[in-house]
């Protein structure tokens, strides 16, 4: 079944809100997203600032301990341009080079996003008239966390969040662990394009139409987020340092190739030479990294290659 | 010019040691290397183990504040087979995880090229035979480090050394900040394969000739090493934790994209939106992160994309 | 005016719940607090486990922008037994090294608490009885955080929470940023001795009567918790990690400093000079660092040394 | 036996460097030492900046995995002045902060000993003049690293180096693992006072005479530093980031207090609630931070509490 969602209500905490929406297991929905300020495809600010999330959306049958499958079908922007911060974070740079950087004015960067050629050009408002191309993602979403807590749209965990990981876009499946019963998903902070670790602290942000299926997936309980797209498997540590992230998406990569039929010995010996890493958000105060394997090397090697249905 | 150079000696740290072999800027040199154990084609252990280098090899003409291109031209293995360890070092799981890895025996898993698939298949003495692509790479190079320090080649700094980057192989110039006079390179650590972040503290190790084009590059001083091939320019930081070494990186991109025609603004504006992180070691006392971008993103906004001459 | 509160429901996040009791700026409170596995003085499970705290307790007239004082007067236990876990947490120690901790049985370690000799000793469950001194503490403690989280008692950040700093105790004055109207102090988790860091994930827990004097402290607006006794000031700075708490409590010590009546050049000489560092938590998701100063410095130099009335 | 020694020639490595003095073990030598800047007692610059090292000095009999146990018997200033950098590092405030902090001027704030009150003055030249406490350290000071390394007096490691620890001063045994045949002990980088991490890269820095103890300790081979003095046993980890430091340092405790009599549970339970950090360096490549533990709470658990003679 397909729903159309509009809230009439933006969060800016993840946790366990009251449910807009229920659907069954296997349904798809549209989502409308306004952007990281709460400014929707009519350019106007219906909600205030900080990442404003769409939800919660009830999964009927989840409950604490399955799994859900957020599958992206179609991300559609719903206005013909973004914005970006035209400098860069000060964690991303040396510390004496912070006094290098531009200060972030308090105007806005503005991209307009041209379907023909499916690129962006920015006005040159702050610097140079720039072109590149479109590549739409979302960077907050996720499922209500354990233990009663409303985590700030401005990070992430477990469950989720602000990861800012630019390949979890159409066509991918992600996988998280559900927490209290019916998942309760969110999302929001629709992006035009971005590159790795949202340096600036922005993506080029838009107002954009979200197409999701949500099903309970037939797998075990994880811990950390996992994902999969046409080509990779992904676990995904959400933390920081960098390092910590590191950990996470490392030890849940292990547990999920066990769960592809290899031994803890054969699991170690193929992520040696054959894993590799993606860096997510690094502007948040949780990190995001992100460990892939190609698909092809786990069918090569007669392992469980996809977790989809 | 073309060179053979076979070393009488290796050493196990990179600095300003007795020079080898004196080329001409542009020369091409074909260097035999042994494995990170010492172990040369032959399967003769022939010189201590601990990443034993072959150099150092100064370049005519080069001085400290110069920049030295090194540019892959051949990897070619001198024996058909490497070998790794069958684990994943502690420090790249969670600290409880550590419990869960197998414990590396003291014995080798050995990987067995074949030319005509162009693959490696591990024999399965530990878990199950593998088989995964034929990639080869060199996981530590590079020059002297200033300040009259001799650097285990288990480690890596602004002078390169251990970074276990596996996109730095043939095709691939690097670009390193030059400390001593002939700027004194060093080679070693040759893989067939590799994951990203060598995570089991080995690629698959083999003794390997390698054939690079050393040349004075036309380029201002640089802080960190930059690298390009047929489709990225890279800037890489070398330092632990991962957070410094990004930063590092981030810092030498927005200087290069200067160096490359933006302003200060438009080289964060644009690196917000289009740059990418890769991990390279996050194995050793130092880990290292490669910023890179485009070369065509580059190109499209009418930025130079590339330092070759 | 004092007040007796004993809580009837207990929370496990720190947020803006309904207000157990309201007292007037200057007001002393003794406040029943559970231990961290919410056993109660008689030994009682009477709420479930993970820190719960009593409270929220809401100061009248205190808004958001406004500084809490929070004053220690007194810490009586409330049973003559505490419990700690037998082993250390595997983040505090080399990664390798976990192999060789004991594994945490499932059973504790108790300590019975000698009131004439001021002493803990254990009962030797887990190794030999081992005789400390008692010094109590308390490990949670905090005000509502921003923007309606609600945030796990596990960790900590702004507004404080589970900080575990064993320098915070009797007459220890803590100032806290406040976020929400009132307030709404939460406290529990009590410690009968703790060594720092909590390294093992528990002091000696026990159920405490905690007194504490709450007013609004006349002071600007603060972004990391301060605090003062009778020989230092402190800035707290709640992150992972430990590099980027000490970058919190450091920046924060400046701002205190120049508030003292330093300008910023002359803050920044004494600070390299006479400043101290304790570690806090490194157990938890957030870690503590404090950088501490002596009064006697600041009298020395003719800058303001209290914060008190 | 006691000897003098002033340096012919000063190292800004520590590396199997030439020696300069052999003396037998249970020796003690006063060894005059330059400042960070190679400025000698008379203020004359004697040799270039950078931590230069006075020695080395071999130890007779001692050789690699032995201990050397050095004892500081006394410092003693060389001219009546120190100077630091009126700044704080980047690295050790918030990434944004760092455009707040004054920008260090290639001037130096000094500062005027004065014997008799046992005190320090800075001459106000960047700031307000300033009263501190003559506190005397030394900041650099360790033995010949092994694999041949030679290592930059910037940084430090398991042999020591620039550790900036400022309770490691006169009455206090430190000892270090030996890699080389005599040890080969360095000093220099002499401080009159220095506030913990040394957050400017300055203490008061001033040419001091070192009058040291050497000998070989009764010990069996340990792998971080270690240290005591009249009140505590201390075990030092020197890494970045401050988690790894922390990390080596309570993995070395723990194996301290196994060695002093405890068992692996008992230690753990021990150090949970008993254990103390302090940070040294937190400006250099490797930081640095100490685990201690009270000599009293020892005695009292009937363990060893000292490894002197």
């Amino acid at each position: 079944m397909h729903h159309n969602f509009t809230p009439s209500h933006y969060f800016r905490t993840i946790g366990t809100h009251p449910v807009a929406l229920t659907v069954a297991s296997g349904d798809t929905v549209t989502i409308a997203c306004v952007d990281a300020h709460g400014i929707d495809g009519n350019d106007v600010e219906i909600t205030p600032r900080g990442n404003p999330m769409s939800g919660p959306i009830a999964v009927a049958g989840v409950a604490a301990g399955d799994v859900l499958a957020v599958t992206f079908d179609a991300l559609t922007p719903l206005r013909s341009h973004g914005w970006s911060y035209p400098s860069l974070a000060g964690n991303v740079v040396d510390p004496e080079y912070v006094r290098e950087l531009p200060i972030a004015p308090s105007s806005k960067e503005y991209w307009d996003y041209d379907a023909t050629t499916s690129t962006l050009r920015s006005r040159g408002t702050h610097g140079k008239s720039l072109t590149i191309a479109y590549a739409p993602m979302v960077g907050c979403f996720g499922v209500a966390p354990s233990r009663g807590e409303a985590i700030s749209t401005a990070t992430s965990g477990p469950y989720g969040g602000n990861m800012d990981y630019r390949f979890l876009t159409t066509g991918c499946t992600i996988y998280f662990p559900v927490a209290v019963t019916g998942a309760l998903f969110f999302i929001g902070d629709g992006h035009l394009a971005q590159g790795c670790g949202e340096i600036g602290g922005t993506g080029v942000e838009s107002a954009i139409a979200v197409t999701v299926t949500l099903a309970q997936a037939k797998m075990q309980a994880i811990t950390w987020p996992r994902a999969e797209d046409a080509t990779h498997l992904y676990a995904i540590g959400n933390a920081r340092p960098l390092d910590q992230a590191l950990q996470h998406a490392t030890s849940e990569m292990h547990r999920m190739l066990i769960e592809c039929g290899a031994d803890a010995t054969t699991a170690a010996v193929l992520m040696s030479q054959a894993i590799e890493y993606n860096i997510g958000n690094v502007f948040d105060p949780a990190y995001t990294v992100a460990c892939k394997i190609a698909k092809s090397v786990l069918v090569t090697n007669g392992l469980t290659a996809t977790f989809r249905p």
